[in-house]
């Protein structure tokens, strides 16, 4: 360690979990909590400068975070690379499969061997894809406090920006007015669950934030209504860019015929159908001749953020053509710098890259901001929940204008936290009695319908 | 521009053309010349921390490096994102090959259809390839004066180094003892045309630098001549790495033939065959049976150096399984962090990495070992000319222990200039009349051999 380092070394960590407000916004295994739990980093270099990073806040994400956070103690904020290494050392890592990979040097990938939690909405879940979603808050914390100690901006420390701005899309959902049994925070969007509705959310997220790309969560209703909907959406907003991503309820003949029911339509197809085989065997239908004879359906790509979320998942992918744009979360790989080593991989084979979003706050949306800015071919507008976030944990919440985020150029992240918004939000983690410290939309489903259980796939 | 930026601006950069002694190394398309052009990149930010820089001093490298060096000018250190649509702006790029990858966000690709000059080891040369080779030696630069100004290693601003030391293997050539017409610096090496002068080169290299791997540069002798060789090295060295490179020089069934009577001693097969086809033959040969019936050749890798040189060639090559090893080189890729995207791609694929060398000298050297240093599946010793290179422009060479290069901690590159060794180095390239500005391994070649020229692939 230099001198330079010495100052850099992490001398403290806090963890705060939190629980945020969330709406009731529907996808295919069922709604939203009315608090969706979040993890705040908070840690502080020898040389006193500060990092902020945000990750998903369930118990077993916390069960990985408090030994990371111990074992970060004295190192370097710059030490980056090692710290995939250092969380499968401290997170347990014993598998058959994770031993296999560690001698090949990359002890953060995971397999099938590992996997801790079938079901959600990333696929399967491993102990690998965890880690990496504790471990990319983590980072993004070390480059907050390093980029602050340098008076650098994150994107600096990642090579620079190439654009001033980072574009974001309206993420419409089909939604209740309100939660089961008034649960949860007001608000004032009413219901969207017909075309009127979803055009309605769209023409307010485009005349409050600017935004002129749309996509809408599906998987909720029986295909042909979610054609509707993406159909009054076209008939609103002509010439604009248009997504629709059932989560992969879809079998293969739905996938294609949605297909061939919006393709004059849609930007891209994400994850109509679940897993890569069925993705390349959709994306194969796709290439192939239409229903109408001789014209092809080439032309709508497919998106991905379930089938290809980690690098082991990856070569399948991309030499079957499963997936034509892979949408990124650096949550998911592991941190922004393994995001653009995503866009580098994606680059080398043709694949066009955007950006996933989960519900998240401030942090992550400046984080995702900033990797943005510094990937050229970065040419879709990314997604996020945040306006759905009417809570946060910062002092200024970030602003979209023309549906674009400006990077900062100040310090670090460029965002300071709001220490009372987070105590109070802390104090409703800590008072929880209802099961909301585990994000479970099909527990939430149950209480407006106590005999749902998350549908398989494919649904339909 | 934030104020740390201010600080980090670029306020001179100074290029200086060399001319360093090389010895008569033999390789396939001749023989090195006695003095190899070689351009150093200094420069000096606003702050007064200096960077530096070495990559191919050959005109058209010099003719891409000056506008670029101009237009680096005011620019900071870390807007390295943008140097390669700076360098594709300031170097002109109006090819409608380039223009077409511009619009897809990556100005520094570049395709056979703007090559500038067919032949040379690194397939065929083009604008493109030119252009990044110019340009790593500025992001070198660039992260030196970044490091410089902030007290940290090169490896801290990629991402902190998972080894304290860098193996590298004995470079074995076949080679005179003198130039032609003796002219050039003299050594002490003798010559090695055969497997006894081999094994006593490999000998004194693992005695003086403790290499414990060694490759040899085929491609002179006529293959059965150059596997005699590496069977003399494998009794001298038993159980130890081997490799043999051909540049290209076989087709696919003498590649066969060659990896059938090596296949037990060869820890990989260097580009035995030109081209991603021919290597994708090769390979495909070599995952079927064996000529001596079910025994199935299976086991040894193919490298390259030359059909994936940049990242639009890897897609077909990964795809059809060509290469199983790729030699990066940070000259060829673009730089230290285009080399650990590379890495990131390699990964993703199961495809091993390791590292190539050209004639080079310490600042390189250092470069590499800063960036090998920080990739954690870099599990082959990385291939160097360095001790072939009596000359250096540093105050200090680098030294080899247990065929290792220590990883400095020192701020930067961790090296100094001898500015008069490099002005005595530059007074050689600007007396040269002898036709040594541009390297050209033929031309050298027929002063031995007057009616020499390149031969044609396959040559056996």
């Amino acid at each position: 360690m230099t001198d330079a380092d010495d100052a850099l070394a992490i001398a403290e960590v806090r963890l705060t979990p939190i629980l945020v407000a969330d709406p009731p916004l529907l996808n295919t295994q069922g709604v939203h909590q009315p608090y969706t739990p979040r993890l705040i980093i908070e840690l502080t270099t020898e040389g006193g400068a500060t990092g902020l990073g945000e990750t998903y806040g369930d118990t077993k994400y916390l069960d990985l975070a408090q030994p990371l956070a111990t074992a970060l103690i004295g190192r370097s904020v710059t030490d980056l690379n090692g710290l995939p290494a250092l969380a499968a050392e401290v997170c347990g890592d014993s598998s058959p499969s994770s031993q296999l990979r560690s001698s090949r040097g990359d002890p953060n990938a995971a397999t099938g061997a590992d996997a801790v939690d079938a079901g959600g909405l990333r696929g399967v879940q491993t102990a690998g894809k965890l880690r990496l979603s504790v471990l990319s808050g983590f980072e993004v914390a070390c480059l907050d406090a390093w980029g602050r100690a340098a008076g650098l901006p994150v994107h600096a420390l990642l090579g620079g920006k190439v654009r001033d701005r980072v574009e974001y899309g309206a993420y419409l959902f089909y939604r209740w007015a309100q939660h089961p049994g008034g649960r949860g925070e007001r608000d004032d969007w009413g219901a969207a669950l017909d075309p009127v509705g979803v055009v309605a959310q769209a023409r307010r997220f485009a005349d409050t934030y600017g935004f002129t790309s749309f996509k809408l969560k599906g998987g909720v209703f029986p295909p042909a209504r979610e054609v509707a909907a993406i159909r009054a959406l076209a008939a609103a907003f002509p010439g604009r860019p248009l997504r629709l991503d059932p989560n992969g309820a879809w079998s293969v003949a739905t996938s294609l015929r949605v297909a061939d029911a919006l393709r004059d339509v849609l930007e891209y197809l994400e994850d109509p159908a679940s897993g890569t085989d069925r993705m390349a065997q959709v994306a194969a239908g796709l290439r192939g001749a239409g229903p109408d004879g001789g014209r092809r359906r080439a032309g709508l790509p497919l998106a991905t953020n379930m089938c290809v979320t980690t690098f082991d998942e990856i070569a399948e992918a991309f030499t079957r053509d499963a997936v034509q744009i892979v949408l990124c979360d650096h949550h998911y790989w592991g941190g922004l710098r393994r995001t653009r080593e995503l866009a580098a991989v994606c680059r080398a084979f043709g694949v066009g890259l955007s950006m996933h979003s989960n519900t998240h706050l401030g942090i992550s949306l400046a984080a995702m901001t900033q990797v943005a800015a510094t990937v050229p071919d970065l040419v879709h507008a990314c997604d996020t929940h945040y306006p759905w976030q009417t809570e946060d944990v910062l002092t200024e919440r970030l602003a979209f204008r023309d549906g674009r985020v400006d990077v900062g150029d100040a310090p670090g992240l460029g965002v300071a936290l709001d220490r009372d918004r987070l105590a109070a939000l802390h104090r409703r983690w800590l008072a929880d009695d209802g099961g909301l410290r585990d994000r479970d939309d099909a527990a939430a489903m149950r209480r407006a319908d106590p005999g749902w259980t998350a549908p398989a796939v494919p649904r339909w």
